[in-house]
């Protein structure tokens, strides 16, 4: 892979912006996507002259072998190494990652730094590269997309009478990992009967009957798919009918909207405005989708007051639902490509509600 | 479960020390542990008075089933929401987790708190309790024990030839599903052939071949587990049976001096002492252990320098290992509990090589 350096450029771009020397990159999944490394232990140290990885002697074969630079490997701090590195090139502008740093790691970098180094909280540097995909990683979603729905179907075919909850999340689960992926992107929602009005419910020992909400994402290759669908066991009534055609709709208008130069906001209003419509906008709790990435929550969130300008690359979920307590909940959740002229939907599995 | 207005009250008593109104507890198994809540958004307000959870709206049948605390619903930044609740009270000194807390978090808070407020570091407030297991809480590790080993015995008992490191996980976490657990208590690793010396191995699609590491452990009732056994397809060469029976001793002897008043770091000395008269403990790169239970990775961490006293209550992993390249590696781990008198086993798998 050679995109790494060419990322790194352009994260070091803003760095004069920050008056920073240098960038302390801890978010692991930062991490991941300006150097290979995919540990569970780094940081990685950014200037103009240098890319230090840092982690310890656990992954020193990997490190060298995942990671295209200069790999330092420590047997205590990570902070305490990257503080010994700063004074030696006398780098004094330190900027880091406010949401990816505790503020335990803080206290420990501004201890060892003392009082002649300047810690710059940033926000997104690498974050906002990271919303636009490059071809290699539209192709490493799109094929996370097909194992999941690969996986889901395989699953839906082998349930039998009197399965449980976790008994299908198990299922889909090793199904995942037939089809290429890694592991779940998130833990595996099966939720029946009223349970599908918890919109994050987590599977129990209850056997799965009437209304079946299924929320399942895989991991391969390190990139991230999303993924609900809904089933009902027998033949759904009337009020069910009536709520799944309303986010469906919902869920349609919504991609209906997606293009570049349109707001986040935008996506989720035009979800919100269907819902109203039916009656069952109070009964939708969260916001519109999410990007999806090396991570399964990304920006930008599809929220109310997301400002976003959506760009060609960017790949996020559209997931609309209504939860009812004493009834039940719908949702409805696709992948989706924003396209030069508008978007793609990844998900190939069918959208109506199946009834099995 | 009642045990948790008596495990606040039990943090509660350190409060004054730190001469703080409230603490705030973000780190999300502590909230569960004080609260029950389990879900992934949530703050947990902790005061002589009040027991206040804040989360969002997804949550809200949820939270108010799981926990006993006063559960508030906020659709926006949970620390403005807290900020609001600790200017009405008039709460001027709050304690917060330093390794828990984001330093952009931090950093909301104090913005939105003013200069009438002071923030307070606080770490290990809530760790420190969950080291010492209730038994109710052993209860659930023994059975999240139970179902690894069990998971472990079904999958290898169905290794095929030419199945691959990532299909034999695949089975492994099917097997835990099947047997349970919710899901993985961290990535399994599969590793085999040159790869066991990678002692952080990721699956691979390369099919396990010689010898072959497996790394597990399963989330039961929110309680984790923790293995490493070592397989060998067909007859283990001399080299690979010298470096076994060393790690095994190692992992005797550390075993042996576990008990109440040993310090974390001499069981890592007796695991270290082992290697080192059999000429491989520069091989041996990481720590001997970690305590485990609502999180994979607690305290006490048995490393060289731990300075911690083990407790009767404490449950640790001992695991040493080591890992040569080009040559391979060993690691042999069980979860132990620590006993009035000494030390329990928990593990029940056999520890041989096992050669298939």
């Amino acid at each position: 892979m050679t995109e790494y350096p060419q990322r790194r450029q352009r994260v070091l771009r803003d760095l004069p912006e920050h008056k920073a020397d240098v960038l302390i990159v801890s978010g692991l999944p930062n991490v991941r996507y300006l150097s290979g490394f995919t540990g569970s232990n780094a940081l990685l140290l950014l200037s103009k002259s240098h890319a230090t990885l840092l982690t310890d002697p656990r992954y020193t074969i990997q490190a060298n072998t995942e990671s295209d630079c200069t790999v330092k490997i420590e047997r205590g701090s990570l902070y305490e190494a990257a503080a010994k590195i700063f004074k030696a090139r006398r780098w004094r502008s330190i900027a880091f990652e406010r949401n990816r740093l505790t503020f335990g790691a803080y206290a420990e970098l501004q201890h060892r730094l003392g009082v002649a180094a300047t810690l710059r909280p940033t926000s997104g540097l690498v974050e906002k590269h990271r919303m636009i995909k490059s071809g290699t990683e539209i192709v490493a979603i799109r094929r996370s997309v097909e194992t999941n729905s690969k996986a889901f179907a395989q699953a839906i075919s082998r349930i039998k009478p009197r399965i449980t909850e976790m008994e299908l999340a198990g299922e889909i689960e090793y199904r995942m990992r037939k089809n290429g992926a890694e592991k779940p992107s998130f833990e595996t929602i099966v939720a029946s009967g009223l349970r599908t009005a918890l919109p994050h419910a987590q599977p129990t020992v209850e056997r799965i009957h009437k209304l079946l909400l299924i929320d399942m994402g895989c991991m391969q290759a390190g990139y991230a798919s999303d993924m609900t669908r809904m089933l009902h066991l027998g033949k759904p009534g009337s009020e069910t009918r009536k709520l799944y055609k309303a986010v469906l709709e919902s869920q349609l208008a919504a991609i209906q909207v997606v293009r570049p130069g349109v707001k986040g906001g935008d996506v989720d209003r035009a979800a919100r405005r269907v819902l109203k419509a039916h009656g069952f906008d109070k009964y939708f709790v969260h916001s519109t989708g999410h990007g999806l990435g090396l991570e399964i929550h990304e920006t930008p969130r599809l929220g109310k007051r997301d400002a976003t300008y959506l760009e060609a690359g960017m790949v996020i979920t559209i997931e609309p639902g209504a939860y009812i307590e004493g009834v039940g909940g719908v949702r409805i959740e696709d992948t989706v490509l924003v396209t030069e002229t508008g978007c793609e939907i990844l998900t190939p599995t069918p959208k109506e509600l199946t009834i099995i």
